[in-house]
């Protein structure tokens, strides 16, 4: 009996430890299985939520810059001007909400046709889904600000309903397709024979080219059309012609560093991104430098610091940082500040002295010179992305190694992509001036332009209770 | 022996298999299965992680829309009593704070009685945890924009005491009462016999209804009983009182749009809900349409694009979606920024010149007219919320199916809610603004008024350095 | 055949089941293992995203406070003195931003050398990762501040190249030494002999002692040394000077309390930190109650309720709330906001009318008076972090109990480290002070005083179309 029962109870213990065996795997395996999967599903949209929520923000902080931009450009130029060039920069905003979703996001992200221009998702038809809204509305607040930065470089003298038009052609056409050129994915700057032949890809993370070079050599080609303002020049000599507001334009340029944090730490297009903190520390430390640097040239020059050049020296090192951004060290960004600074004192100085142009707001010399200045610095300081590289695990492409690393296609690819944002935003925003001007009139009449834009084209005044002086 | 010896061996192999199974599933079979569970805990924080972010910035963005309305406000009104407004503003907001926190939270959100009111949670009593703190957080910063709304319409006549009285009484009662029939989740416009009767809850997402319909039509009352401004009205005809600064009046515009990402976005109640990325997509496109109508409609009737009118037209836009937001396509959302525009430009000029009421900055036609529009606005645009919707996965209930899409009942209950907020905010603020005006007085000294409530209400000027103007 | 067929069957039976049992365990059972893993790395990943997003954010929000601070100071100062107050704030963010990258942060979060002073990572060397970025940037948008206090204090009559040069070594020393012996986590006030003595570490949450009492009383030792604005007292009586701008002063304020979100909401240096709600809830119940009581006291005493004094209210209760938002309840928030309404306006007597003391803005009771009641008010009102406290679970460490719940330690140890503050802030800002006096002259001749500074300083007007009335 005992042997049987012992043979028995052994053998039951081994049958019941089995059977508990494949319950636990029938009943409690698979079901932590299908956990392990739901926990997997949960993480990726949290992933997800992050970055929405991260692009939901930065767009947000972006949208702000639109204030910035108004009340810098209204803060350097005069009270009889000040209604319309709120209205401008207001309306570039509003035109450009409804303008990027007709058209704009289409011939930037729409399918590609020949590394050129985008063909469809016009008004988001084919693409309505949160990850596309997502990326639309991030997108869209960067869409309208090239127009603004030509808003600002032809105040003062340009005839409203132009500008409008040229705002609307702007955020339909000349920024998007650039944009897609750099940013689609498709286009001829980061595939394609260009690439092919030169061996690396364009890099301009937030766009110091897709952005602010485009909106400055447009302003260029604009400023040189409509000319400089009534009493501007005297005898070929540059004669100052002071802002009203200096605490409107200190504010604007504090919205607007504000609003960079957006602007750089957003385009790392990932919430889960860690090295957006490195982005945003890279960004603030050249904008110091770009403000302190001017500041020691304008001391220096006239003995007294200059508060409008100095904070149009912060705002050179926040463009030219835009585009190298993620993909160079900290003392690299302070350097980029460093050299923005000399390049926006030396471009105003240039432009107004030598080339003789009127720009308010220095425009030109920030969003432009900068902006170039910016992807060339990509070529040159950028660390690379190769094996050991610390950037290597970003979730962005870093550019390939600069000059100073010994990299030479990256600076290349720089140089062509550069060249190509001056000459489209250069060539097309003149032609469409040319236009403007011969169908509408790109500048108001002298007498209208003495009496200001406000009384004018909108029938107020932005300060009626106020003194003004008479000039 | 090696028939015994490969049975025994046959035989141990099969039991050391079973053994280590048993092993396995006692020591990393629970192990794992603790692991897994230790993952979803930490992953239901994360989504609570999310969601408390979420809320807190957009909220910080939402507090920010208090600058944004003191701005509009005094830009669009004189400079003798700016003081006044700015510290009515923000005295709205400071005691907005305090009272919603002793009192309003208690009646929007404590335990229903009737259907009608909250009776607990005062001082946040028997609720102090992170959940209630970051969702009073988010509510409260909406609590104090009702009356910072009336505020604006009866700016430059209104006597400072009067108006603080009433503003404790908007956050404590007004505001947080109509919160509690439509937000609650257990009051009369989602549940109960009128809910029942027409089969289909009320929808009001973030409030075009509960924050701007509620401000909108006490202002209505507000400035009925306290009379135009003196001057505006002459032979029966409306005369333009410009406002003195129009630069701040846009920032403020700007800022109040800016807000409307926390506004809108956080709305979702939700950071893990995808679709703020739709919210806040059609929030905008809507917001540029109605500023684009306004301008339009006002460069038609008067050769000139107006301003201030303008700026307008975006709030409008962005009041109007800001009940449809999460239930409609962006198209409609176009539409309904649009048809806003009108309703603003429309409701102004009936206001002054058929009512001959006197509303500073349009905040009636803003907030009242276009609260109405977006209410029902809903009831003829919502996708519907049934099989196959798109919007069938967002964490937020989106409205049932609109008049387009042949429901009716949506539609019936938005009358029926919007016909509410009508007449519980005009009904309760035309009582309070009587006995206000019986025991404290609602308005001021023709004497004060022409010398401007800065210096009768708080001995000082709001710019004691500039010259100005006479009228 | 029967008995042997059945035997075979259901001993195959066994061994398949024990088979598969193995084939899901080796298969099956790790796999899922192995994603158990993953999982919880990619849940560790988006905690920390979570946090560096939410310090980005928060930070980018603390960074707009430097614009909040340039138009508090200018709206209560003069227009000649604008472009030099403006310029000034605006060199303190970017001087503050390059300088605390070469040597702020190493001071403060270096290596410790006696709980002293930091000693490395000097421009970050040795520490160049998206952590210590992350934190850099939180850490350096709260260095400057003290600076930007000191500046208020000392405006329209202090050398610019002094305030730089004083900057400089505030951002490089003053700030980082006393944040280092609170902050670091090796310094004398949370480890070492004083800590041993009392039992209880010092507590500072977000800083009213290591931004604001340092920033307050530094600011007392400059405006002790460099003596009143001619004309702000005459026979011993303090005569009021007038704020040029209002509005900019109010919006200036809202500017800050909407960085408080991020100052006091991002101290909790943890994403996923529930209790970042009662923290904000916390901050803007004292803000409220803060503004309420001054103006009620400024009611009472003046007969009108005074905007400035009460914009100054709101920022005191925000200034006393940074220490203890993290331990106390909502209604000690409430308690601590009215008592730093007193404090705030009794200081701002006290310095006028007793010290004889000239401060433009008020920043030494509100920064500094309101700082050390702060810290104080950690020792009475926190409600403790033993058992069965609700502040058990938060991720950072709450305050040991305050007086009103037992304890005594924790008062003791806030008091020392108070005076510490005052201590270190005033002596060695003196000491700058006296040096700077010396060497380069720390107060403007008088009559480029009498002129403005922005002529004599900048060569520019801040406002050159406006007419101004003449003193």
């Amino acid at each position: 009996m005992y042997g049987i029962s012992q043979k028995l109870n052994s053998k039951m213990i081994w049958q019941v430890l089995l059977l508990m065996s494949v319950i636990f795997m029938v009943f409690i395996g698979p079901a932590s299985a299908a956990t392990v999967d739901e926990n997997s599903m949960a993480i990726g949209d949290l992933q997800t939520a992050l970055t929405f929520m991260w692009l939901l923000i930065c767009g947000a902080i972006v949208f702000l810059m639109h204030a910035g931009f108004s009340l810098v450009e209204i803060g350097l130029t005069r009270t009889k001007n000040t209604a319309n060039i709120l209205m401008k920069n207001f309306m570039t905003i509003c035109l450009g909400i409804v303008v990027y979703w007709l058209v704009g996001w289409g011939i930037m992200y729409g399918a590609d046709a020949a590394g050129l221009i985008g063909t469809n998702q016009f008004m988001l038809m084919g693409a309505m889904d949160n990850a596309t809204w997502n990326g639309w509305w991030f997108q869209m607040v960067f869409a309208a600000t090239g127009a603004t930065i030509v808003s600002g470089a032809m105040a003062e003298r340009t005839d409203f309903k132009s500008y409008l038009i040229y705002t609307v052609l702007m955020v339909a056409l000349i920024y998007p397709v650039y944009g897609h050129w750099v940013w689609s994915g498709a286009g001829i700057l980061t595939s394609g024979f260009l690439v092919d032949a030169i061996g690396q890809s364009f890099h301009d993370f937030a766009g110091s080219g897709v952005v602010h070079s485009i909106g400055g050599y447009s302003a260029l080609a604009g400023i040189m059309l409509v000319g400089p303002r009534i009493g501007k020049f005297k005898n070929g000599k540059a004669i100052a012609i002071p802002g009203h507001s200096l605490p409107l334009a200190f504010l604007g340029t504090l919205i607007l560093a504000f609003g960079w944090v957006g602007f750089n730490g957003g385009s790392t297009l990932d919430g889960n991104d860690p090295y957006a903190s490195m982005v945003i520390v890279n960004t603030f430390l050249a904008a110091g430098a770009g403000a302190i640097m001017v500041m020691i040239i304008t001391w220096i020059k006239t003995g007294k610091p200059d508060p409008s050049l100095t904070a149009n020296g912060l705002l050179a090192g926040l463009v030219a940082i835009t585009a190298p951004c993620g993909s160079v060290t900290n003392w690299a960004s302070v350097v980029i500040g460093l050299v923005a600074g000399i390049v926006v004192y030396a471009g105003v100085m240039f432009n107004e002295n030598t080339l003789k142009l009127d720009d308010p707001v220095g425009a030109v010399a920030v969003h432009g010179y900068c902006g170039t200045w910016g992807l060339l610095a990509v070529g040159i300081f950028a660390l690379g992305q190769g094996d050991g590289s610390m950037l290597a695990d970003a979730a962005y492409t870093a550019a390939g190694a600069g000059l100073i690393y010994g990299g030479t296609q990256q600076f290349m690819i720089q140089v062509v992509g550069a060249i190509l944002s001056i000459v489209w935003a250069f060539v097309i925003s003149f032609i469409i001036f040319k236009i403007l001007d011969a169908v509408v009139g790109l500048r108001v009449s002298e007498e209208h332009e003495i009496a200001g834009l406000d009384v004018v084209e909108h029938g107020i005044s932005a300060y009626p209770e106020f003194m003004i002086l008479k000039e």
